[in-house]
């Protein structure tokens, strides 16, 4: 394929860009009454309202430009139909399949894949609903109460995320999640728990990572404690997982390993047997509800044109933002706490699909590729990061995501809650000149030595670009259809900076060496020679631990 | 003062750059064994190794002139002398007064102030043992078992923090805190929750703040559904607040209303009554060691010379990537599940100092200033973002911050937890280069065509720059120097950067304009004018909400 920047549409951007990052965004709505109508779009019930970006018709006409000569929908439909797109695994790429539905399939692939997804789905209803109502019991006889994830990263991050969005939809016993390998993060998560009445979910596919396994050997501990019987290990632990042989080793029942295949990605999974603890505390219904929502919205990836494809829009902004604004950052600010972990989980999306410097023709990309997420839920933002966003030196391009009803009954606060999220992207776009300031202050009286000093210092400058994502409730269809419109962004962006957005070799050697320093900090004969860095604080380790 | 840009550091540093730049941390560190001796430092128990940094000491002491020459440390002794270095607000910054020792005093003030900060202490001091042994009843007779603190920003993050931190330590009653105005955030906080059995902490020095002020009238409104009588507000809320009047219009005794004082800024008030709920869960004696640990590095910072203080020289290596390497980001990886809202508390700290434009001068700045400081635990992290960190095209700086003891039984997995914590800041610095990775390959049994194509994908470039902070254990002490280090740094930073690192009006027009739109959103009539996108989102949540 053609190297990025030897496309004519990335030239065309190049010459392009000048002229659209010396406008305002204030004028270019003033240009245009019709900016609104031009530039939002909506699928699956949600609206993506992207007029107040630095961008103009000419602007997005050549950014989908660049997304047809870098072959962007051919890739995606590869995946779709099971081609090994994740070349340097060589590896299929199917998440869309686990959601894929009966009567509309977008997947093109053979029927024992799509086969082997529902048997997992309906053993997971099965077990599911055995929890859930009660008739799976402790090795005591007792209800279970409490589920326990053990899992890192895509085994956490998502179900995790998910659990705390839908808490309004939960009916089933309470879940929590233990990732860290600090015994911390175990010991006070058990504390207060009935081992009679806990049920343990290990999340690994090989069932070799090391954090998940040695907190699943002390949870296994705990449970023995109490429990005095290896025979309990089988009514308290089940696995998502495909090692057959170890998770029997650990004691757990081979019917109660719940798999899935190796075309699952780790930041894709929460819609597979990772999935477990979700569908445990809301019910299957739910969670099926959560798929059809990713459905929707793999659907309307796939068959919508450029101009109206959500993912592909958020995307072409993105890199717009990424390659010619130098943006470094993408904030993700949903205005709503029970999306307090969103960011989290499109953090481990977003940076180890396109944190990537080397391309699937094995060259070192001469451009910029993905950005660092981060975001906190609105409103606690407003009162923490914001004076950055607005009045620091750095273009923070950023989403704001909002429901406009709620599950509970402050109704009053949602409004409040609704209008400081509009009111934050009127305000980063608009900003407010310092004739304004000085209008302002005259008015309340303020005389003119002090009014001078400060009204610098009160402008903004205004023209800071944002997304406004709105729907009408963070229900398991909507929360489904957002996930899926950041897994397909993410994936058009990698397809355009040309890297494969499946594999993530920049955890291997930091993995290798923990295991050898691992080794050392245990048995202090044989250190092997370190930098002086390394080598001190190993040193110092030992000093401070005795 | 003299700008910025215009100093003779700030051309040395820009000679300087060119020739760091160059250089690779691997080879810095095999030109020289002492690298590790000469570039770290201890402070309050505290180790900081920065040998990992791309600088030489030559670097060092460009960068310490810079300091010099931008009158940082004379600025430090104002701050502490009381002077109103607050310019925008004219107000005096004498957060160190809260913690300062009467026997090793470092602010120079009037005595009446240190009076007031320690009426303030007793007076938290016999409240929150009043709630701990259960002397203070509830209206209903019951000992309280659960306190709510209700505040947002500064009176949330900071105790949020630190009660998560010394988790082990607490032997009060339970402490939650709600700060969205979405009111999941309430309502799902107060379910479970006993109203004969809670206390409100109502954290808002204005007693004004929007979300504060309507989260409290819910919570009142809950307690008084069960209790039914006015009077019981009085022994279920007080409040941490400098307003009388509305204290005491809404119920509170005035007692019970804890005061600060307008130099105690809200993303420095952890320290003041908004600990309240800290002083509470672990009682005085371990907040009284939280304000020692923060004197202690108050001292360090303010009597150490440049070359041995820790804040300086973390902030000093901030400016060197913010403003020469172009670095937009700062990564906080607290290696220590307890720490898992540090970078929260940081990001609030940092950015609403430092995300500024405007100098004391009132002049635009023509340099970047603060960065976008974000993060999550290790080793969660590892298997999120670390991708980007290792194989991205930025350069993100970062701080690992590791105890080398804990406060639990499973040892095994402390040490686990710091062998990743030293291996990522080895790899990161490292790298492993192709030459490397083929030899790797090739001892693995890889045939050499595939060998080939995933050769560059497995290479790591390493040269990634990053501090680590270690320290014996994450006691109140040291939690309270390591958060005054921050505190710290971001002052020399700002100092630096020539802004006024105490005022906030660039969260000021969000305010107003959330004002007005939720005027707007409550009564259709009166809309005045928005831009087309604001005026489509508000229609579109007419529609969606009916």
């Amino acid at each position: 394929m053609i190297s990025l920047t030897d496309t004519v549409a990335w030239g065309a951007l190049q010459a392009h860009f000048p002229r659209v990052a010396s406008e305002h965004l204030r004028d270019l709505f003033a240009g245009d009454p019709d900016r609104f109508e031009r530039l939002s779009l909506r699928a699956c019930g949600i609206l993506l309202d992207y007029s107040k970006n630095r961008v103009t018709a000419e602007t997005m006409d050549l950014l989908r430009a660049l997304a047809c000569e870098s072959g962007v929908m051919e890739r995606a439909h590869a995946m779709v139909s099971g081609v090994r797109i994740n070349e340097t695994e060589d590896r299929a790429v199917l998440h869309a399949l686990l959601r894929d539905s009966r009567d509309s399939p977008v997947c093109k692939v053979d029927g024992a894949l799509r086969a082997g997804v529902e048997r997992t789905l309906e053993a997971m209803e099965r077990f599911s609903e055995e929890v859930r109502s009660g008739r799976w019991r402790g090795h005591g006889g007792e209800r279970i109460t409490d589920v326990v994830n053990i899992g890192i990263g895509g085994s956490d991050l998502g179900p995790r995320m998910v659990c705390r969005a839908l808490a309004p939809h939960a009916d089933g016993p309470r879940v929590h999640f233990v990732s860290n390998i600090d015994g911390a993060h175990l010991t006070s998560t058990l504390r207060g728990l009935d081992p009679a009445r806990t049920l343990f979910v290990v999340a690994s596919k090989t069932f070799t990572t090391v954090e998940t396994m040695t907190n699943a050997h002390a949870a296994r501990r705990w449970l023995l404690d109490a429990a005095g019987d290896e025979a309990a290990v089988a009514r308290h632990f089940v696995a998502a997982s495909t090692n057959r042989a170890a998770v029997v080793g650990f004691g757990i029942a081979p019917e109660h390993m719940f798999e899935f295949e190796d075309w699952v990605g780790g930041r894709y999974s929460l819609w597979s047997a990772i999935g477990l603890p979700i569908a445990i505390t809301v019910g299957m219904t739910q969670f099926r509800a959560l798929l059809a929502g990713a459905h929707a919205m793999d659907r309307h990836f796939l068959e919508a044109p450029l101009d109206r494809n959500l993912p592909v829009t958020l995307a072409l902004l993105g890199v717009w933002y990424v390659n010619f604004f130098g943006a470094e950052t993408h904030a993700v600010l949903a205005y709503d706490q029970r999306l307090d972990r969103f960011a989290a989980h499109l953090q481990q999306l977003d940076m180890e699909s396109n944190g990537k410097r080397v391309t699937l023709a094995s060259t070192t990309v001469d451009y910029a590729t993905g950005p660092v997420v981060w975001g906190e839920p609105g409103t606690g933002g407003q009162h923490a990061f914001f004076q950055l966003l607005h009045q620091g030196t750095r273009l923070v391009p950023a989403d704001f995501i909002v429901a406009a009803s709620c599950d509970h009954s402050l109704k009053d606060q949602h409004r409040l809650l609704v209008a400081n999220c509009l009111a934050q992207t009127e305000a980063l776009m608009l900003g407010r000149s310092e004739a304004e300031v000085r209008a302002d202050l005259a008015a309340g009286g303020m005389p003119l030595g002090p009014s001078n000093r400060l009204a610098s210092h009160r402008t903004f400058d205004g023209n800071r670009p944002t997304n406004t994502l709105m729907f009408e409730r963070l229900d398991p269809f909507t929360l489904g259809a957002l996930v899926a419109l950041y897994e397909h962004k993410v994936f058009v962006q990698g397809a355009i900076w040309r890297v494969n957005s499946f594999d993530q070799w920049g955890v291997e050697l930091g993995k290798e060496l923990a295991t050898s320093i691992a080794r050392e900090l245990a048995n202090p004969d044989g250190v092997r020679p370190h930098d002086a860095s390394t080598g001190g604080l190993v040193a110092e380790y030992r000093r401070l631990s005795g």
